[in-house]
């Protein structure tokens, strides 16, 4: 039984290598070179170990830890899609799904059960976990993005509005990282490299 | 201080991208294309929540997982050091402690004690958190050399004995894992991947 689940997991461990290979539209910090979303998700991790004491409710910081690890893994299958894109919805489409199913379902039954909630408990982003992980998610391309001259916001044409309207997710993780991101949007703009 | 805290904390956000750009010795999966540090660090995070259940003594998941997170980081001053290298010892110079609390020291004073305590703590690997720690960093490469025709043991004319040394490791944090291993090393023999 442990060998079989073994031989499972190593099946999961070489197939999740493929999300190193899927490109993010933001870029690392000071940089040209886009970030893939491993590299993200690695920061996404220890942003959430660093960050911990500002969220406002109590959380399980291995449970969130899990949650920014994996909540891009469907993208191996899906594809990253952009958080300002006007056609495709990003969060909870079915090919995401169909993809979560089959990613998950390499690891031994009970894993990929475990897996695929904490995923969809971070899709849905409605515990106060989930609402950490998703303050994570969205403070990253944001301190990139004010690093990079605008970044993604200056290459295609975002607004103030729109980054105001995602970036305000942040507040239902945390009052105090809420207050330093307003700030740089804030900031981004009067350096001219967000238009309001 | 909750304000001071979190300036600290972004300053460290900001300058651990720099493990982006940290080029490995070994190579994706089946791909020619180095992996980085970054990358590297995210992986070993999954195959410990993936693996936990073979560590033969009971480890605190959440510290394994902070430990392979961090475990790199001081190579953003010291730079990747080859295992199999003939002149560097890969463990612990001083060189990376000067980088461990150059680093780890942006970091509120707290936060920088524990970040440096848990780098040390794998480092000398003697905890069942750090035996489990270190098998997985072991582990990865093995998976990647064997799935690349030999890998970095074919490239830099590594023998079955010095890979067998150094993998024997593993066996300290996992039986099970260690059994894995072992196969796949006799499998390279096999294949012609390994020189005996």
């Amino acid at each position: 039984m442990q060998t079989d689940n073994l031989f499972k997991q190593v099946a999961f461990i070489k197939e999740i290598d493929k999300l190193k290979y899927i490109q993010r539209k933001t870029r690392l910090f000071n940089s040209d070179r886009h970030e893939n979303d491993a590299e993200h998700s690695w920061h996404l991790a220890m942003m959430t170990i660093v960050l911990a004491e500002h969220s406002d409710k109590p959380i399980d910081v291995l449970k969130v830890v899990k949650m920014v690890l994996i909540h891009d893994i469907v993208e191996i299958d899906a594809g990253d899609t952009f958080i300002y894109d006007a056609v495709k919805n990003h969060t909870n489409t079915d090919e995401e799904l169909i993809a979560a199913k089959r990613i998950f379902g390499l690891l031994p039954e009970e894993q990929a059960k475990e897996f695929i909630a904490i995923w969809e408990e971070f899709e849905e982003g409605a515990t106060d976990d989930a609402k950490f992980a998703r303050s994570m998610d969205r403070f990253e391309p944001l301190l990139q993005n004010a690093s990079n001259k605008g970044g993604t916001w200056a290459e295609f044409n975002v607004t103030y509005e729109k980054v105001y309207e995602k970036k305000k997710a942040i507040k239902n993780g945390s009052t105090a990282i809420w207050e330093y991101a307003e700030n740089l949007i804030n900031e981004s703009v009067d350096k001219g490299n967000l238009k309001k």
